[in-house]
């Protein structure tokens, strides 16, 4: 039996992957992968997506130059979430130049508040200043 | 503004939520949250999801007593994922008596093997041996 027939995907053909440094444990993006990406994935060791807002395969770092170096893929109980494990290139992995996407923390007055700085301008990284999402 | 405002909830209502132990890093579960479940979350400092296959609120840990105290929650660059920090009482996140959900590592041979240990039988986790979820 094929690794990839025990994935569940949903009824858009995704599954919802995290990226986790490797060494650190910070998580520092989500985005989704079909089977073709998540197969590429694994044979590349690289990070493949695929982008929902440009319907099609996403090689992380295609554009930036930040991509994936995929140390382990992990599955979840329910074979509904992926898990890598990542040494990023760059030490960014948020299109907003930040090392992770998860950078916006609720305070204790219920306000979402920015605590994570911009490593790197988004226009320096991106000949259009465009999503790479 | 009210925080909540600011998250954008799926075609179905939900969120996907990353709980990650807030001391060692270790990602322990995903889940789905709706909006009622996030403001819970929120205010009770516990994690609270909905369940899609009970189709109900599910405060985690209300069977088990694996609750999930609530740390810190971010939200990613796109508004579309959630991540908790948190403290897991009683050390497991996962249905089966695993401290992660995250289990199953795809090996060289391209083939999902369990490589964590069962901590807890979950017969002796939840009196029916049931799915949480």
């Amino acid at each position: 039996m094929n690794w990839l027939d025990s994935v569940k995907f949903d009824e858009h053909g995704l599954i919802p992957a995290i990226a986790q440094d490797a060494v650190t444990g910070r998580v520092l993006m989500v985005a989704w992968m079909n089977r073709e990406a998540l197969a590429l994935t694994a044979e590349r060791k690289e990070g493949v997506y695929w982008s929902r807002s440009r319907r099609k395969l996403w090689h992380k770092g295609e554009e930036s130059g930040h991509i994936q170096k995929v140390k382990e893929i992990r599955l979840d109980c329910d074979s509904d979430v992926i898990i890598l494990q990542i040494e990023q290139v760059g030490g960014i992995a948020c299109h907003t130049g930040r090392e992770s996407c998860f950078y916006r923390r609720l305070d204790d007055n219920g306000q979402w508040q920015v605590v994570d700085a911009i490593l790197k301008d988004p226009h320096a990284i991106y000949e259009s200043p465009k999503h790479e999402h």
